[in-house]
Order: structure tokens, then sequence, then C-alpha cells
């Protein structure tokens, strides 16, 4: 394999040239919420975007990294922001590294036995996401929110067990702010 | 260990907090220009910083990744543009993404039989350099050239066998402007 280049715009944080986006609609995430009614209660007219990410494709082969911009739009289901749907890495003992570039969000990171963290996210943060924490971004500001990602090739997706237990806290507005809540469905891994 | 945060100032390149900073002055790349004559005449009254890099400590183990920051300053050796000194991965096949911040560098990458490639590197660029490629950087600007890396936990340094081969081309200033010529002293690995 060649070396390569991309750019990567800190306004905006497009990839230029990237090689596949991936769109997560609000069906794509049934369940997510915790306002699960007002879930529904959108899908039956609507299916809104709630995030998108740009990936260069790359060897899933340890040694390798992998690079991704996600973007997450405004908006909220219920008193919810919007968010990824959140994952522990397949290989569970990898890291994950995070720069923030357009708009403000809130990074959310758990262990299995349920500590948590919580950072403010905003253009230069970098984050460092140790291995076995499972992480979510949340879109706490107006505008859309993007971030930089940069992790192992062979670190992979663990959808599913975010999936089962939820994570231990939710950001929800209250009073025009966003505060941490604990989740009434998080359940220890 | 936990999830931490630092800021990355995309003017200057500083990474704040960082663990350690490393200084390389003229003295620790001693053969690594091509005009030696030059290199100790400016040795013999002084002995310039070259580059320098900032760190976060992190585990040097597959699954973690390493963070750090690189500040070249500007200028020449005889008409050869400050640089670092180079290196392979100690574990060959490892990657590594750069991201270019302040000023303006160029990224010179080899293998061991001698393909070579070479990347403008500005405020944005984001170079994926693949398993097997040796790298180094030049600052081909009159400001400080900074950027950003990351590779994995466990890629390692091997500096030796650039000082044993050096590289396939060299930069050097003609006419007020940088050009690759071939490296007499380059030998294949």
């Amino acid at each position: 394999m060649r070396p390569f280049f991309i750019h990567l715009d800190f306004t905006t944080g497009n990839l230029s040239p990237h090689d596949r986006t991936n769109i997560r609609k609000l069906s794509d995430m049934k369940g997510t919420f915790l306002d699960t009614k007002e879930e529904l209660r959108i899908l039956e007219k609507d299916d809104p975007v709630i995030y998108s990410f740009s990936e260069k494709v790359l060897p899933e082969e340890n040694g390798h990294l992998q690079l991704a911009t996600t973007f997450i739009r405004p908006g909220k289901i219920g008193d919810e922001y919007f968010m990824t749907k959140g994952h522990y890495h397949g290989r569970p003992d990898t890291s994950e590294a995070y720069l923030g570039l357009e708009g403000e969000g809130t990074l959310l990171m758990q262990t299995e036995k349920g500590d948590f963290e919580a950072f403010a996210i905003r253009l230069g943060v970098v984050a460092y996401i140790p291995p076995y924490w499972g992480h979510r971004m949340v879109n706490t500001g107006n505008t859309p929110f993007a971030f930089f990602a940069v992790y192992p090739g062979d670190a992979g997706h663990n959808y599913g067990d975010i999936e089962r237990t939820g994570f231990v806290k939710i950001l929800v507005e209250r009073d025009g702010k966003p505060i941490l809540i604990d989740n009434p469905r998080w359940k220890k891994g």
C-alpha cells in the first residue's frame, strides 16, 4: 500500500476525498433515545437523519489506523439531544482519539462495570478514549457538530452491548441547558 | 486507565498539557545533513535546535495510540532545509497519521527498497503513512512548521536504519525554492 493524503476542513469537518459515507437515520437507532413514544411518533411521519460519518477505507488490520469524520445534526428526541449510537470496540482492548472540529458536543464514555466520564468537545479538543471504554458523542449545540477520529485498524465496532445496556447517563435539555441525568434504563454489563 | 483530554492549538501546534518535550539539536543529528562540512562549521560555534516534539506519555502497548506534536524550526544547513531525523517504526508493520498545523513543510517517505513519496503538508492536510514506510518531515517555510501525529501504541522508533541508509531524496533550496534532489549518499536497505 502507498501513502496518501486527504484534506480535513477544520470548519466543516469535511474529509476529502473519502471513500464511504454512512447515514444513521432515526429508524436505524430505534429504542436508543429514552422517550420511545416520541421516537415512534416522529417515525410515523418522518425519518430524520441523526448523524453521518465519512471514512477512508483502510485495511482492518493490526498496525493500520482508521480515519473518519462524524457529523451529528442539531436536534432532540423529546428533551434528549441527537447523538451517535455509541459502541465499544469489537476488539475491546483498543483506544480511540477524537479531535473536535465544528460545533459543540459532549463525549460520554463508560466501562461495562459502569465507570463513567463526560468531556465537553470543541474545536481543538483531543479526547483519548482508552481500551475498554465505550463511547458516544452528543450534539449539545444548535449547529452541526463534527469531529475527526483515529483508531486502530483492527478495533472494529461492538454496537450490540450498548444496545443491550444503554449508557449510564444521558444528556437532556433542562431550562435550555444540557444536563447529565442517570439513565433509568441502564443495565450493568 | 481513565479517559483524558488535551487541547491542540491549530495555530501554534501546542498540545496542552503534555508530559514530555524532546529537543533535537544539530549535535543530536550529526551526519544527517548532506553538507557535513557546514554541519561541523556551525557546531564549532553553536548548537542550534532543529526540532522538538511534545508527547503525552501513553502505554507502549498494542491497542493504545500515541499522540505528539512536532515543531521544526525554520532554517537550513548549507542549502538543505531543517528536518527531523526520520525513522521507520520499531514494529515496521505499523502506520502513522499526520495532521498539518502551523507553517509549511514536506513529508518524505520511503521503503527500504527505495520506493519514494513526498507530500506538501499544510494546515488541515492529513497524511497516512502505511506500514513499512519510513518518514521524515522537512520545514520548507520561513516560519516554524508544526504537525500533530497519531500512531499505534507499540509502533516504536527505528532511527538506526535511516542513519545508515539516509533518505532516497533530500530537499534543498535552489533559487529560493525547495526542490527534491537525489541523495548521493542513499544506500538501498
